[in-house]
Formats: C-alpha cells, sequence, structure tokens
C-alpha cells in the first residue's frame, strides 16, 4: 500500500527565529504591521510504500527523528493518509 | 479578532526539486528506500489582527503573492482559524 506523508518541521517555542523576524519585519515595511509571532519551518512531503498505516507512521516518525528534524531545535508533526493512486 | 494562520508553500510541480531529490537519496542511504516524490518546502504560522476572517483570507493571500512565496516558481496553500487567545 502506497501512503502519503505531510510533514511539518518548527523551530521549538524556546528556539529563537531569526528567519521568523526578518520575515515579520518586511511584513512590517510592506505595511502589514497588524501581523506578529511569524516562525518559519519547513514542510515535506514523501510516499511511501508500507504493509499497514501504524508502519507508514512508525518509519515517518523514525525519518524525522534521524533526518528530516534536529530533535535538539525542532519539533515535528506529520500526517500519513492512503494515497490516492 | 486575532486570527492564526498556516501557509504552506511548495515548488510547482513543474519545477525541479534538488532539495527533495538530495532528502530522497540521504533516506535511500538510511536504508529507507521505499520512499519515493519528496518534495522540501516552507511552512510559516503567523497571527494577525482582522476584522473577520475574509478580511484575514485576502490579506493572507495578498502576503503570499508579494513575499511569503514566489508565484513564478513556487504554489502556496494556507488555512486561517481564530486564534484561542
Amino acid at each position: 500500500m502506497i501512503y502519503r506523508a505531510e510533514i511539518k518541521v518548527l523551530l521549538k517555542r524556546s528556539v529563537l527565529d531569526p528567519q521568523g523576524q526578518a520575515v515579520e519585519k518586511a511584513l512590517a515595511i510592506l505595511s502589514y504591521d497588524n501581523v506578529e509571532h511569524v516562525r518559519i519551518g519547513k514542510y515535506m512531503e514523501l510516499r511511501l510504500r508500507a504493509s499497514d498505516k501504524t508502519a507508514a507512521e512508525a518509519q515517518v516518525r523514525e525519518m524525522c527523528e534521524r533526518l528530516l528534524a534536529n530533535p535538539v531545535i525542532e519539533d515535528f508533526i506529520f500526517t500519513v493518509a492512503e494515497a490516492e493512486a
């Protein structure tokens, strides 16, 4: 079975996000001064073959911990769903 | 009213994604060779003050088109919801 995973990786709340701050300032310069708490992270999509959804979720979690996120400074959340095709 | 926006920015399907390819190869080296179609993009969270949800959505769309995404090579999707606090 083919599953589709969507993964979001964000810096932990306690970690300074200079990229988010830069974007917030740039937005303010463009007159979007009603925007705050901008945080920037990574978004990843992938497809994987697995025997069932539980196995797919376990593998995605493991891949996040080993490669896709840095658990020291980043949090990740993901969803896994059956792919259409 | 305060709204919370979540924005995903991904390269258009027709645009080569070298970062995604690099991650796919790195996953294969780690024995995750059942993974394919890795695509890497940006994920952004922000809060904004707006009179209603329609205004908040319109502003987020405009910010994506003007600053947060590059419409020539990227697609964006976003959700806007009332923030809890």
